[in-house]
């Protein structure tokens, strides 16, 4: 979709070593951290860094540390305490192979290692002390009590619920949009923009990142309920999506906003924001 | 055990503020946390600050974060997929009152937590970014793949096995001795504490903390089953322990040596140890 394969074959080789070795607990964390995916989130720090000038060895350690975060999440969603999925990018879900007791220690370390990486010796005489605290606080907010987290127990709580457009925004916002909005924040602070630009990355961030969970809704009802003749409104999960609670059409006047509101935060970088504005209209394009 | 009614007191003050609010999430997390507990690891770090003449508001942060990080253990430790328990601290566990999909988000939102807290700009303002890098280093290293979870890994996969001697050092070691050594090396960072005796105060740490789980291992095995006449090799969970594996007068003189190289370590303190020490012997004399 992002068509660097330069980013992402670099992205997965260090992905691998920071979990090198052969015990259960690191074949577990490489296990789901290698399933083929798209990286959207570490590319895009990367994409932002370039975009801005910035260093690409300078955010490759962030880039890790938030895809770390990322792949933690999916794992501890799959248990059967949560999602309860047994399959996840085409293979089993990591609970499936390793067992829960592992699958749960497998997704606490990944989490570990991304607070790991950004505090590593190797990271900070990058980046130096100040930056790596500065992409620290702005992560761990993201992904935390008051963002992903938070995002995921709303989650929990409005299964087989009927929701409000209001809760069903704030739960995606803190569930998928705050960490993506991260990822751009990291590849700015990688590349030393101040706080007035870093404000507009953010706003490009937070708005790929909702429109990206509102294209899932709307991928999830299109795809083969269509064909099936299964309502739109249902979701696998019985869970409130973008679809169900705003209808189909508006759901895609939200993706066509958001978009067009994402390209005009990143205005001010003319020609050097062009993949950054590719990015974003690639998500809101794309198919499963 | 350690008397310091005043400390406690700060800490567990401390500990809900980093906690304030009303959403499910939060809930949950100072439900486990507010269980009445000892808090050994916090008042270690700030006993350790205190002995080494470091500040006790630099080390409060560090001694929370520690915290945060032994509480998401305990919660996921409890989970069904793990050690499946019912009860902690003689309160229901935390799946058990708030359903396992919210009992792992609080652990995850916990240890998040704690990285949160070190990179706070109220916890960097006073520590200063260098320290609080170090701090976060020496933390999470003890409680990831290299460490904490490591070494609950070796327990799930020692479970109804006979394991050697060896292994069920490596085991402790890494379960619960390094986050106890990783607390008293946050209070030596908080003091300033040069490498050297840094390196004394971990020993410490180390030993006490291996010292603490074999007592454990002695207390499970005499408390009620000596009355009982069970077994003293079986342990509840069919795991291992110091007990069923070097015998009971093997694992007492373990504790004794522990307790003397902990006591050794640190002998360079003279009168300003003197509290330290107490600890030492007051955790190898326990009872439950």
């Amino acid at each position: 979709m992002f068509e660097n394969f330069e980013y992402l074959n670099l992205i997965n080789k260090k992905l691998s070593d920071y979990c090198k070795g052969e015990n259960t607990l690191l074949q577990a964390m490489r296990y789901t951290l290698n399933l083929p995916g798209k990286r959207l989130r570490p590319i895009l720090a990367l994409e932002v860094c370039n975009a801005l000038s910035g260093e690409f060895k300078n955010c490759l350690p962030f880039a890790c540390a938030i895809e770390m975060v990322h792949t933690y999440s999916l794992i501890h969603d799959d248990l059967p305490g949560m999602d309860d999925d047994d399959m996840r990018r085409g293979k089993p879900t990591n609970h499936k192979v390793f067992g829960e007791g592992v699958a749960i220690l497998a997704g606490d370390a990944l989490l570990n290692l991304a607070f790991e990486i950004i505090a590593a010796k190797e990271t900070v005489d990058l980046v130096g002390e100040k930056l790596a605290i500065l992409a620290a606080r702005a992560l761990f907010k993201a992904s935390g009590k008051d963002g992903m987290v938070l995002g995921q127990v709303i989650d929990l709580e409005s299964e087989g619920k009927s929701i409000s457009q209001d809760l069903l925004q704030c739960m995606h916002i803190n569930k998928t949009a705050k960490l993506i909005s991260a990822a751009c924040e990291l590849g700015g602070l990688a590349a030393g923009t101040d706080e007035e630009n870093l404000q507009k990355i953010r706003e490009y961030g937070l708005c790929i990142g909702l429109m990206f969970q509102i294209m899932d809704d709307i991928l999830d009802a299109t795809s083969d309920k269509e064909t099936l003749g299964k309502n739109l409104s249902d979701n696998e999960n019985g869970k409130a999506t973008y679809v169900s609670v705003l209808g189909l059409r508006k759901a895609r006047e939200k993706v066509k906003e958001l978009t067009e509101k994402a390209i005009e935060a990143i205005s001010y970088l003319g020609e050097n924001g062009e993949t950054l504005k590719k990015i974003a209209i690639n998500l809101s394009d794309r198919v499963k």
